[in-house]
């Protein structure tokens, strides 16, 4: 596990200023700093994008460049069956993370097109769900 | 209310060329004139795109420049949770609005999941129902 | 456009007194007069029921003494077909509108059986949804 | 079979000038006499309503006055419970009869409330669906 | 109105012996001699069969030799879109007839595929049911 | 606890002498009686509609006549928003009741749009659950 | 109506210390005790178990002791096929109580698979539901 | 039919490397290769994008520059009423391919947006599929 | 590929003479001719039966006879768990044809028994489905 | 019990040669002379049909001649109601058997109109699922 | 096959008393007397409990002491999936019985968590039911 | 975090031995013999039972004792009301956590009546799941 890639889907840029009810205050590029220094022997690239299609161009790409993929598709994780089949289609591992708990949130979002293809799903622990998802990839290896 | 920005969502572009029983005779561009002539006192920006994350974008960027969204998101009014996070997720209002009575139409396009975050919807009324909506915004301060 | 109709549906006897939370503090009746102010050429009669049948009664009458209707049938917009049959039925122009965002409350005010039979829909502005629908009418002309 | 009831339901006053599509050009008064000359030796009383609640109150009525219910209950055949108790609670024949072939319209008006508690439902033959119930109740007896 | 047949579905051939609570005591046979008594002018054809492409074949060749088509097909009606397909491409009138009340009996026998491409059904009266249509189609003409 | 009204829905005008299997062999007035007896130093009222629209009339005036509502809203329990919306509106108490088991019998008598805006619901005990509310009424001031 | 026995389901051994939004800030134990006062001639027994099964294994002995079951099945109403059966097994009368308005909370609550097989259901007035169940039983006898 | 083009979905730029079992091991490149040699008359132009908004974008200008569309909407086939949208208000016809046969896939993929709009559809054929489709506009035409 | 067969299903020996909107005016025999023209090297049988096991039969009776089958099986498509039984046990590849574009017709002909046990599935090109399907078949050898 | 028929339905006439996971490698045949053998004192009449009419008329005819059937109606299961119906009809008991667990099947396979109307239904274990039926049949007189 | 199981689940410790309607008046422990003298070489353990977790347990004991477990699991038949998680996760062979025919009883007892991890499932046949399933097992070793 | 209890339910007792595909090779007993050596300041103790009222009264005493839970409520999770309510009633952080990616497998297993009420949900890392838990509520704090 030297390298991977975080990639945060739709409104994931606004962490820290809006919704801090779901998202907390922190913003996530102030939270990515902190995950650097806790994990000092990785390199961890970041991509965030408004745009379904921008997001799967992105994980493409990263079959060749990283070892993972941490993804917090957002609102696509309810909707698109194109992320979903990324997911399917790169042969290195993605994890699956939600900042909140997204099963207290409406009906829609307890559907996921993208799970059924992860390794496994995080959701509910804040930033922190980043954070598991990392620790596990190197514990696993 | 000194500044406002009507986005289009996708094929709205055709307007005054296709699907006339629907969308009508006269194209959008032309009817944005006449608007601007209605409130001359407010700023009408305009942005029209087929790409739902470039319309959330685009919403981001509002928040800093205009008071106020009025949001005809087409087809992905239907299908697009994450348009719905970003009306939620910014703090102008946002008004709903629907050339056709698309309660005439499809079932799939009697669900909304932007409705829900907009102060209200207007359907049915040709682009009148963009008028109407500055009007109402107008009205309301 | 000389002379149009307001039907208002079951409860809204109350508005002004009850759940102000979804209908504001004003009585319609007060909100009436202020709307005759707005537009004192047109005649507007009113009417409010809380019995479904005198709801599609006058209606029925409204066809030889009026040139449109404003409708907000509250309740009954969900749960009548009949009232749905009746818009069909008669040759003047229905527009339905509602007081509050139906779209944020139960999933059962997600439906219209009148929509689909009336000109347009407006939902969410408070009274001012009733201005909205009768300035439509005198632009539409 | 000395006397009977027909009892109609909303909009049905219409008959004639209204939907002609769907309902003719006769109205059901003139149809009536013809239905009165057809079975001169049977007592045809006549009942419309727009009110659900007025329909059930005039079919109390007719058990102590009549032998048999023509019901056509209109838009409310979809939605009444109220008025499918009521045919259930009295003890004389009721027959279901609609005008048009309600299979053919809206998936809504395929559902009947009424249907199960009948002696029988007849569909489709226009006003001659009355006559067809009331030559069936003279064979019956 | 010279000649028209009746086409009874699966089953059918039982009347009069089996399951007398629905189709009462009395042979189908036995009750077309009656029917053909009543009905002196028109001739009267009979084709009773289990197979479902039979129905079809028979009402294919009906179009030829007849004027009009009185369908029971009894449990086909909730199952066979290939019967209501024959319905919608033959050019003589079909009325449906059923001998019970389906709408008393279990919900799967509420849909039926061939109500809609006919000219009206009639349910529930017995084998009253078949003299109703006939008496309806001379009547029409 | 001075002052109460019982207000009863579609058909129940009829108990006593219909669906005594239901509804037992006592007409309601008669156990009316027996009620005010238990219950000297409350003044019951009772009001019984076969209308829908009446029985929201009443309701609205109860608020200012009344310390609470016993409703049995009968077939009206299972469609009727508008009644679900009067008992939200209002602010005495409302306690739904039920002669039979509702539970036991069709599908769509599970439903209540009024329970949900109640104190309570009790449904099974025959004219007893009555009884039973006015009795909570008082212990619980 | 000599003996009954009180049978509290999962997680109501709680009462009185949490969620007394829901429960109220009495224990059950303390209420059990002011029943006692309330009903001096009827033997009151109690048990509470959050095993479905000695739920049953109770109700079963219950048929040899007792004259009556009130039955509180909390979270099992909703999901245990198992005890409906048992109630349906017994020949004794059982009773539902819940504590609180099932009905305004989760919709997977207002299923019960109890319900259809006791003489009535009460539900929504705190602690009383109890004593109206008992109540009633006396006053039934 | 001089010329058209094949606008092919999300991850299928990915062909011949990944998921080989519904892809085959033949890039689509290579094939396109075959393809413009089997039909040497007519311009074949080519999109790919993961981009919804772009494909939608590519159809838009198709209309001005080609005959026909070859649309493979892969996962967007499933959850795209804007790009149905866009096939319903060109003009120029459009098929739809599918490289595996989808109705041996996940449910979801047994929905279509884009199969209404299209001159007809095509699946399971592998890369053939795209041929078919040419091979039938030339005939056709 | 030197022999194969066509079977086609209810109502098809109709083509050429009903519903022509659906299924173009020449009749399939004609067809058939002009499809041995073009495939002067395959032998091209054909069958068409109106009943379900006739179908089947045929299709048993195909895998000791030909190489393949080119199956349209009009409304059994969306009926039939037998016919796509068939499919599946017979081990000679079969490719599923329909005339016109199913996707635009009601709900129930979106489904199919029968896709997923086939080849491929080729919808809404006339009578060229077929010719489609028999030259995919030669080119795949 | 001196005479029983076993009925098999769709392209059970394969057994022993296709889809030997589902149905063994034995055909039918073989094991019908095997059965045969068990239980010297039975006679055993056999019929298998892909066409469900026919099926139906078997079962006619078997109430004459026989004591019981064994009815293993393969896809008809299904999706027919007629023989369902047929089941219901005849009054000699009908057993359901499956050789394959269809509960590990698709899930249309779960469902089955004929169930309710048989004494009994056993699935999953081979042909030896018939001798269990038979051997009940004997045990039961 | 020396060794066996028969495993009831809840209510079941009620037969012969309760229900006999279902369950037959003979209980299930003179019936395993009787089962015990019809296969005297094999060992038949008896086991019932109304707790779903002591099946689980008593299932997982099983598989050290037993060749085979007869399993009822009555109610918890449609509700545990618990109990099918069982089955599947032990290594001797389960079989499925039930008493009475559960397809001809409420919806909900159509489903069966357990039956796709069983050998096959036997139902309808009174005790009968575990006679054919041990019978079964003997053949198929 | 001094203090914390791992709940294990139905059929995890036999992790190690059975369906290795899901759960692994190591017992869960070894796993936490690891577990307590990673995190040696905190006490970690566990509980498994298959009995769903047995986990309920663990919960109940663990809020008295520890400071956490970590529920693995196994097939529990998607059928337990009761055990979901135990999570809302307590006032001590629950994680659930699941071995196996549940989205991967029967969709009833894609829903749960736990994850609501926890803090948030893992699943799918294997026993890591648990590991990853207890980090999270040590840095949580």
């Amino acid at each position: 596990m030297e390298s991977l890639i975080i990639i945060n889907g739709p409104n994931l840029n606004l962490t820290g200023e809006r919704e801090t009810k779901f998202y907390g205050k922190v913003s996530f590029e102030d939270f990515l700093e902190e995950l650097r220094t806790i994990f000092p022997k990785i390199k961890i690239d970041y991509f965030q994008s408004n745009v379904e299609g921008e997001i799967i161009n992105r994980m493409h790409e990263a079959m060749l460049e990283h070892n993972a993929i941490i993804l917090n598709a957002a609102a696509y994780t309810h909707t698109s069956v194109a992320i979903g089949d990324a997911v399917k289609a790169i042969d290195i591992p993605v994890i699956e993370v939600h900042i909140s708990n997204v099963f207290q949130r409406e009906d829609f979002r307890h559907v996921s097109y993208i799970a059924p293809h992860c390794v496994g799903s995080i959701a509910g622990f804040g930033f922190d769900s980043y954070r598991m998802a990392i620790e596990h990839l190197i514990r696993k290896k």
